[in-house]
């Protein structure tokens, strides 16, 4: 018997993105989809791809029945601001906005302003399988990390586990795709303005850095420095890590550094090439799929690790994910639904 | 027990993505994939989508077993001139290049050529599932056709079979992606010079007008006066098509005759909203998907009908097709493998 | 001494354009350029290309003051309505709007809905150099046509004076860009989901085709067929026109034609190679220049003629023309302030 | 009277680029452009955009008479390789290649190989106004920056000149458009697989480092981390510097190091907005421009030191600082024949 999900918050791109992944799911039966907006309306109103595709139509939050899995893909605070309500729908919450990722509520209130919940905070797990895979096998709660922190933390962690790099030296400086801005058009949206460009756009100061230093906290002290520029792509994160070796560091290390990390994991790919056009990992053959990809080069001076790595911000960043992520806790397949393998040439 | 299926000239665009569809295809087992260049290489060098998702390597012609279907991806003139090596590789051979679509030596001729081989020609049947599926169910050898005269047919057959439009008059202006031109870089598509076109690429004289009139000739004479611009996306064709009315026509007489036509159909979408950004068929929530979407509008003044139509051009206008007449000509159910829903924003 | 010119509406796309070409015209000073949202804000808020290129500030409507030629480029229907106001304050006006570009009140009234000044409308003439550049000289109140109007009018005319061409058979099948839609963001123009696309944007009904068919009217009866796809580029503007004979023509017939109706315009350029890469007009090399590029082909069957052209939407649909306009208003050198090549690439 | 000028190279995109802006220099009068491949074809030809601009046609070197000045838009390695034969047919020659930028030919050899006439190195100047406006005035032969170059020198040198930054420890992110590889199309610059990319093209090992070093090393040691990032458009380069403050600093200390050091600089401006779209430099709006814009930015933390600057590559980056750098050659008007002041939108 299908397991039945609703998803809150169905008419944006983190949404739309679910709610097509869970309509194709082996296990899954979707029996609701909300937008206050277009309640009534059917899916392909928001989401043209999803025409023919389903007979489901938009509801309100209020028409959501009780279910087994609930899924929050509503606006940042969203969440927590109507947790009484949403808490009791179903046993299991996936929550994909930024509510319930950090468990410090002062790391919450210096980027997103005081929590309403801080007490909810501690009941949910941050969900990235590369990282605390068994804990998600038990976990009922569980909030999916931001699109630019996952990409971050895949690139980084064996690094900083192997404790080979400088702890507080780390660069991070990634291009990203329109549609992380989401689905409300503003004026820097607008095409002729957005179209060709490349826009620092948050040279300092991203909210994911707090995410980042708690996932590579682990294994001791971290400090990164990022950036964020927008670039003309509509789907995609792409990073460039500038690491500081603590100690000296050849290409072979890497390979066997990040071999052994990510050896059995079904999402990771290592992409360095010696020639060809496809040297590096780049994020449009990632359209659609939940890999990320990862390279890596050492200056010839050996000064600095260079590392790249790229995902769909839709898909690993965010609605694919946390499909990975259900897949676990339901103990099913981990890659269940997720074996779309990308378009080239895209 | 899977089908075993070879693919020549696996390392071009069409050759890639059908690939790709077979490999995840539930009734099939790819067991070769040619490429000279590539030969001993991972199906990844060429196809960087594929990374991780076979362990398979091009092959050189001379490598392909016998097999089940043999599908032809090589570039136009290869499959005739290599006819008598190919001929005896499977009982069912499906040829995605224009040698074998049009029945008239003459006809092919006058755009590509002598024919090496015409006696092949009425040996092979010209694959549209919506045009001859009964057709398809027996035939051991199949020419898809190509990727503008498959939107074209699709968007005017109703037209034509019900005797509206003037059967002489209608003018067909296509816009195309960049992959229409291959795996191979040339000037025109070196990418300071092709991005941002608006280029007329074939104002007049496209070969795939003979297709076409063929195609819409089944039902009376038929002539087309078609025109290409190459515009700056890399999958899709996009088609509007102006006809003339026969008799006075209006929109809702128009919806009766494509959805009688198309009742059935799963892999047309009839797209003509009266809100809403997405009025109109657009090829780029197509990608990677085997749709054929199809919309229509009449002039205010009742002169002109105006249909739209687009696809993906390596799926419905090439490697999804292919699958779709594979799973008929094998008897399996017409979707297997083509169920991705496309993405959306992209 | 300089005209002193005062620009209304100047926050927006082609307000931006003109303001941009007279502050770098050797006949003028721009005194004013208005918006309300902005005033008191530096040019370079809207424009960040003007930056460092002038110390001028946006101000309110009120605050312009008496000048020798004035500029309205404010959204449609705005100048007729504030027509009282703004008519005493230049003896020189040129419209960018489709205020005044029509003479006949009732062709208006199906379009935009009731003129508010009808009488108003035979005193602004329709302003298009090649077409009636002798009356140019002795206006004091023009209306400049709309983009797609003037590609499709220069595109269009030599055939209809000719009479080579059946007058009401033609087809105008053109490709616009995002900034056709105005500086004010929508839905429709988010990146997201405005990247990319081929999108059927007025398939039929453009209000456009009331100034073609009154300009190529001048020398018969003259009906066309329209319709706009908007296409991924921000600037420009591609026409395909496909014509029918009236009688046997063959391309040098065209080439005659063209050069003996353009011989002296400084601002059309033949563009109909039979071979390399820029064979026909392309909007994307037009960027910033006044040019309508203009090319033709016959099919091989001789049934149809396809004209080509192309222009910057801004430049000669808009701001472009109306200086050249004003060049001829103030009896300058018609390409004063217009001298820029163009880039490439681009 | 004019300065004659013939430029070698004239059919690649710096050649191109040069010979536009100097057919509408002031001053000067273009005598030849070569192209062994185009030899007696019309500029259009190569550069569309110069249609009707222009009667010149292509030459080959053999035809270069003696002139004034000799532009060299060569391939790197072509001016050294034929130096005898060039050096004689002008008394001022501005090198845009590599060949003459590096002062040390064990430097050179490490990046582009044995120098085959180091000899001449020392006679050349390393031409970049900002940095030796005086000493350029008394040049005869100059040798213009590239480009990634050019924009990062020009973003750090007040920085490093200031002592206000850890000298060895700045990253240099540079993200750049299709035009940097030239006019020559190749396997990666192909649009299906070029376009729409975030390509990590040099994420170490890029040679223009040690021209970086060795202008930010006239005050001190100097060390740079660059890498290079393909991203989908044709002009531009983008930089974001990330560097470490050496003394605790603010965004005002920025505003006053910046504006002392640029002050009176025509083509530099400083972009560093609290608000709206346009807060930091933006490579598309200074297509056709010689600007490089600059901004900065201060990590809340105090830690790091963001700067963004951008050019186009094209312009600022090779053929406008070639024109900038033969205005002061020549004792003329810094800014002649460089006044263009770019579009928006684009």
């Amino acid at each position: 018997m299908s397991t039945r999900i609703a998803v809150m918050g169905g008419a944006g791109f983190g949404g739309g993105e679910i709610v097509r992944l869970l309509l194709s799911h082996p296990h899954v039966s979707v029996v609701a989809a909300t937008s206050r907006r277009l309640a009534g309306k059917p899916l392909h109103r928001a989401h043209p791809n999803l025409r023919g595709c389903t007979d489901l139509r938009f509801c309100t939050p209020d028409d959501v029945p009780q279910v087994d899995v609930l899924v929050l893909a509503l606006p940042h605070g969203e969440s927590s601001r109507r947790w009484d309500t949403l808490k009791d729908l179903a046993p299991r919450i996936i929550d994909m906005s930024a509510d319930f990722r950090l468990d410090d509520p002062e790391a919450y209130a210096e980027h997103y302003g005081t929590h309403p919940r801080p007490e909810v905070l501690p009941t949910f797990l941050y969900a990235l399988p590369e990282l605390n895979r068994e804990a998600l096998r038990d976990a009922s709660h569980v909030a999916t990390g931001g699109c630019n922190a996952t990409v971050s933390i895949l690139a980084l962690l064996p690094l900083f586990e192997a404790g080979v790099v400088d702890r507080t030296a780390t660069v991070l400086d990634l291009k990203v795709g329109s549609s992380e801005g989401g689905a409300v058009a503003n004026e820097g949206s607008h095409h002729p303005l957005r179209s060709g460009v490349v826009r620092p756009y948050r040279p300092t100061g991203h909210r994911h850095a707090v995410e980042i230093e708690a996932a590579l906290g682990r294994s001791g002290p971290a400090r990164v420095h990022m950036s964020v520029t927008a670039v003309d792509m509509v789907r995609g994160a792409s990073l460039l890590a500038h690491a500081f070796p603590a100690q000296p560091v050849e290409v072979r290390d890497l390979w066997s550094i990040y071999r052994d990390r990510y050896r059995n994991e079904p999402f990771i790919r290592l992409v360095a090439e010696r020639s060809g056009v496809f040297r590096f990992p780049e994020p449009k053959i990632l359209s659609g799929t939940n890999y990320c990809d990862i390279g890596f080069e050492v200056d010839p001076s050996g000064e600095r690790i260079v590392v790249a790595a790229a995902i769909d911000n839709l898909m690993r960043g965010a609605a694919g994910q946390a499909v990975q992520a259900l897949n676990l806790m339901m103990g099913w397949d981990e890659r269940a639904g997720l074996d779309f393998a990308g378009l080239h040439p895209i």
